[in-house]
């Protein structure tokens, strides 16, 4: 299984490269995510923080003391001319993360999500977390994704891929930058290519995805999701709050399962995915 | 009162500029140093470095959580371009340290301390902290030391002063940077000068002070460090129990305070204080 990751959000704090959605990915599947705060690591402490705040550094970003050991570890191989993916690479195999399971950067080159809203153009991590998604968006956009191609590890895995799944993340920020590197879509196209829905009932389960698709001048829809999707989706899975738009999805050239999409636990994620791999056998390579 | 702060222990980790001898007086005159160690902050955490260990970072410089935040800033100040002395005021204000303490870096210039031994030429963290100064030392550097100039505030401090005091550091790692940075020692010629000295009894307080002078081929006593300052020293505080050593030291032309030189606590530090005060009286400015 290869895990391809956005690193749209990624920014730079107090001189260290911070990898939010790689980090995130990282600390579940090591099995010592945070399930309380969806981000960062279960019982970390905040003892650097809590004196640079004393000392009158920027805090709004938490950092705990072993995330912070994360990033320093992260950015001193960067600095040492390394790869984003040969450093994921090698802090997942750290972490114990078994080697059959690959993390995998989108792209190596920096990209930065950038969020034009009411209040201007703010960079990612200020509109989501120091602002809490509060302000009004009106255009997403990836600076320096032009100039950006995936990694050969990342076209190497769409390639032989058998099934591409998109998580249940956030269509515009989290899925889009990576759907925008050179390439992608296409490969996509040509692969069976499945996605969760992450609107269910028009709310997203969670994060600002129902609000993003307000403001954006779309309704928050599963049938939203898919026409996002539309170009490449071969199949798409909604809840059952969701069933009466399983028509309309399919008028797009998609197959729908409609199930309990809702992940509250381990025992759910196990039964989602078993159940996408057998709808993904209804579906012709 | 100003301290003028050796920065030849200063080095690079992980990204971050580390001032070991800072921080300690930093750290003691903020009422947080780690007494039982003599470094770090009272009460700090290693989650960080416990953290850094799993991911093969190099931990054998022990730096707190608490600590870490300090070099964080530090850092990310130096990287903006400030001076290490501008930098090192801002700490200790937040710090608490009271306005009338300053602390100068004795140089803003990069000065690093080598020690060549018997396993070669080592940096000073390397063989003081890493290999617990056991290698043999043959000769001690400074590099960087001829461009290197006392900063502004140094010279101005040394300029006004009444009475400058050479704690009982070690001589050829903790005074002898600062002395070979040009013009100090001429500066100290023209002021009044008092020493107290780090050995006592043919042992040093505390590190290698003792064991340096033996390899250099000296005998450690008090004599062999007033020797070691005589062009400049106006008076020399040695313990009781190197009495014996009184005459021969003022036939280096200064004048002897013999007393209880050993500080254990803050008490006999006020009282060593008080001491020096009285004695610096009696001798001419």
């Amino acid at each position: 299984m290869t895990v391809i990751v956005n690193t749209g959000d990624d920014f730079d704090w107090m001189g260290l490269r911070i990898c939010p959605d790689l980090d995130t990915v990282m600390y579940t599947l090591a099995g010592i995510a945070n399930p309380q705060t969806g981000w960062g690591i279960a019982g970390d402490t905040f003892e650097a923080l809590g004196m640079l705040q004393k000392l009158g550094g920027e805090t709004w970003f938490r950092i705990g003391d072993r995330d912070l050991a994360i990033d320093l570890r992260r950015t001193q191989s960067l600095r040492e001319g390394k790869r984003l993916t040969d450093v994921t690479e090698a802090l997942c195999r750290s972490l114990g993360i078994t080697p059959n399971v690959r993390i995998l950067p989108m792209t190596d080159a920096p990209v930065a999500t950038l969020v034009d809203t009411d209040e201007g153009t703010l960079a990612f991590q200020d509109y989501f977390v120091r602002r809490a998604w509060q302000p009004v968006i009106r255009r997403i956009h990836f600076r320096g994704i032009e100039r950006a191609r995936p990694s050969i590890e990342v076209k190497a895995a769409l390639d032989a891929a058998d099934l591409v799944v998109l998580c249940p993340s956030n269509p515009f920020v989290s899925i889009d930058p990576i759907l925008a590197l050179d390439g992608v879509r296409e490969q996509l196209r040509e692969h069976r290519t499945l996605a969760v829905s992450p609107i269910i009932g028009g709310q997203a389960v969670k994060g600002p995805a129902a609000k993003m698709f307000h403001e954006l001048g779309q309704a928050p829809t599963a049938l939203a999701v898919a026409r996002h999707y539309a170009d490449f989706l071969d199949g798409f899975v909604i809840d059952r709050a969701d069933a009466d738009q399983r028509a309309e999805i399919e008028r797009l050239n998609t197959r729908v399962l409609v199930t309990d999409a809702l992940m509250r636990d381990g025992a759910d994620r196990a039964r989602l995915a078993r159940e996408m791999l057998g709808f993904a056998r209804t579906i012709p390579a």
